[in-house]
């Protein structure tokens, strides 16, 4: 390493210490961290001089790190991997299922561990599953999608044919109704994968439901259409027209790459902010008519019994909602000090305007920073900074959208709706911190 | 199915067939489509109808397509997956190496996909691999990041540590600026993956460098720091520390989920728009100083050798670039017809401003269409209608970013730096498309 060459740099680079901005950057760092203790934020740098097996220079750190047996050897090469996989130091980081929850697995779900997603995007291997025939290995040289009913044209499509149409990319989460329908009546699985884990949000590519409609072209009688996809339930809802045409998507790529069997490949419809059901996977049919066909998912299931013994149907729209992910009953807090809360906000019906977090159980409130891209009918990320003084504590997080809606507390839902329910539960989720850091799933009058 | 209830529904629905919105984009299809033959953009039925296993009927649509052998029994229910992976019937949608390219596979790359990214995030999966030393697998307990040189406080972070800092997330692209480097010369592998395959973009997620020096404190002496790969290379190269502070990232998270070991788990330094190798892997180590270290990897490697023998070096940023990833020689036509041309553009300067495409070698431009959200040192997505009859052609696009830069053309690069070098082609890739269809990497004067 020499040090008597002078780059030669093709760019000018005017290489200062920006003192004005570090120091600002610094000044925040010292209120918030240094003022609690000087390390409050490097906890481990104790640890690494008290834990008698680290790796890490006992001493100050006037020296590099020491090596670990990684840094000592040739790893395996670009051969090994043609599709890549996580570490294996993040085995527990995988889709949960809850036995007990329904009669079968093949009609049942796995949750997204939502406490470990670091950003918008859902990985593609932990996007939460949703049966209700098991999982189906469709081939996609034989898969079909028809199109029919009240069409001038019927088609039938390839799953090429639909992939030479103009394309469309979207990111839009999916979130299942019935995500936190345990909460209703108070289960406390004390896990946030539990009470928030089946949604996923992800980059959706395909062709615009609008332009396969230009295709066959629509008789004026058609205001409904029923979608129906291709495993063993022959899963089916009724959808109105107009929503058809305002912004659903046909997809076949997620994340960059085909979508995943467990997410409807080759084909499937993606109804933006529409609860997870009518977005049918493994899509093989629309039939456009002029009534709704009122299936068993939307008559026995994806209903709401209300209090009076009277069911509400058809509430496709996800209304806005959020979670603190960071701390959680699976992410506790270590010691008192300064923290960065963390979660995500989402609606259905457009964009996050603003999320408040609140410490007290919902007194006192706090506007948190939005992460960008802020999207329409996306998940989106934000945080807000906390100093724990390590006494009992009650976290929540208030999502409001661009119409003005503001999520409700579960008072204010079970007063409307009654108990009877376990769909579109949006409420306010309320995380109790206790003295030792540990989280718990509870709910405030 | 009964039809005679009516939806209780819970939202105003007003189901139109909006038959002006939809006119139009018939409008738009029939001029596309219909004129090239009423079926240009559905060969599939054609093939539905003559192709003998075909599970599709081969009457003209009225019925639904016949259920394939998946439609009619039960899948596996959600206790198989916990972590999910691609349809079998994605397998050669894969990493890829070459060869003779290096001495070593633990010295090498593989390349990604492109030609089957459907949008701008690249699956975790499939995001190329270069390494320099193997892949090493780094325990995240005992990994450790120092920060020290000319700094008020040397710190030694945990990976635990590092997740407690106030957290940014920012999509970006990676490029090796040896990416199309075979180009130069020629090499025509013919292959989109090879000639642009060194190259992911996706949702990184940590902390702020400049949070991270806010801690330590910069003394006033520091101009440049030296960052370091746990690796057993200890891959290090020089960086002004004016980069660092402006918008570099220590970050854990790729995609909503841990940063994959290929990617550099469990912590690595995102340099946003520089070239990839500058994007330290399996971070281990930063140190201030006030000259660059004039190490291997930026003066024997990652420097131009120009036409007259001397090596331009320090080359940091990436420039615009684009490139068409539909068709490609891995995606060549079927028959003569209307095509949605698709590709990719970025900048590590800036965000892209627009891409014209030409379809006769660079002599007619056409500006494309970009797909939202077009991101700043993102890849952003393109795509153009184009009605190919069936005659030899030229394909080309050609970006511009928000700084007035234009793409240039291989000439107008070897003009300035000859064909010595290997880094920093980012001129316009022409794709010659013959008379069958087949598609062909090559270099028009």
């Amino acid at each position: 390493m020499s040090r008597d060459e002078s780059p030669q740099s093709a760019i000018a680079v005017r290489p200062t210490a920006q003192p004005s901005r570090t120091d600002s950057r610094r000044a925040f760092l010292k209120q918030g961290l240094v003022a609690a203790g000087g390390l409050a934020l490097t906890p481990g740098l104790a640890r690494a001089q008290a834990a008698a097996p680290a790796p890490a220079p006992a001493a100050a750190p006037q020296s590099p790190p020491a090596d670990g047996p990684w840094s000592q050897t040739l790893g395996p090469g670009v051969v090994d991997r043609p599709y890549g996989r996580p570490s294996q130091f993040e085995k527990d980081v995988i889709r949960r299922n809850v036995p007990w929850l329904t009669a079968t697995m093949e009609s049942s779900v796995s949750f997204t561990p939502l406490q470990a997603q670091t950003g918008i995007i859902t990985a593609n291997g932990l996007f939460f599953e949703r049966y209700h025939a098991g999982r189906p290995t469709v081939n996609p040289a034989q898969h079909r999608l028809m199109i029919h009913g009240l069409v001038d044209r019927p088609l039938l499509l390839t799953v090429d044919d639909i992939k030479r149409f103009p394309s469309v990319s979207r990111i839009h989460f999916i979130e299942c109704p019935a995500n936190g329908g345990m909460e209703w009546r108070a289960a406390q699985l004390n896990s946030l994968q539990f009470t928030h884990g089946m949604i996923g949000c992800a980059e959706w590519t395909g062709v615009k439901l609008s332009t396969l409609l230009g295709e066959t072209g629509i008789k004026k009688t058609a205001k409904w259409a029923l979608v129906e996809g291709a495993d063993g339930a022959h899963m089916a809802r009724s959808l109105p027209l107009e929503k058809l045409i305002d912004d659903c998507i046909v997809v076949y790529g997620q994340n960059g790459e085909a979508l995943r069997p467990e997410q409807g490949y080759p084909v499937r419809l993606i109804v933006p902010g529409w609860q997870g059901n009518v977005n049918v996977k493994w899509l093989r049919r629309i039939q456009l008519g002029d009534k709704p066909w009122m299936l068993r998912e939307e008559t026995s299931k994806y209903t709401e019994l209300m209090a009076d013994g009277k069911a509400r149907g058809f509430t496709w729209p996800i209304f806005a909602k959020s979670v603190i992910t960071n701390p959680c009953p699976e992410m506790p807090l270590k010691s008192a000090g300064i923290y960065e809360i963390r979660g995500f906000a989402w609606s259905g019906n457009g964009t996050i305007h603003h999320v408040d977090v609140s410490f007290d159980g919902g007194v006192n409130w706090t506007r948190a920073r939005l992460q960008e891209p802020v999207l329409r009918k996306a998940m989106t990320r934000f945080t807000a900074e906390w100093r724990w003084d390590g006494k009992p504590a009650l976290l929540q997080s208030r999502a409001v959208d661009d119409t003005g809606y503001v999520q409700p507390t579960i008072a204010e839902l079970r007063a409307v709706r009654g108990v009877n329910g376990i769909y579109n539960n949006n409420s306010i989720q309320t995380w109790q911190v206790k003295a030792d850091g540990k989280v718990f799933d509870v709910q405030v009058a």
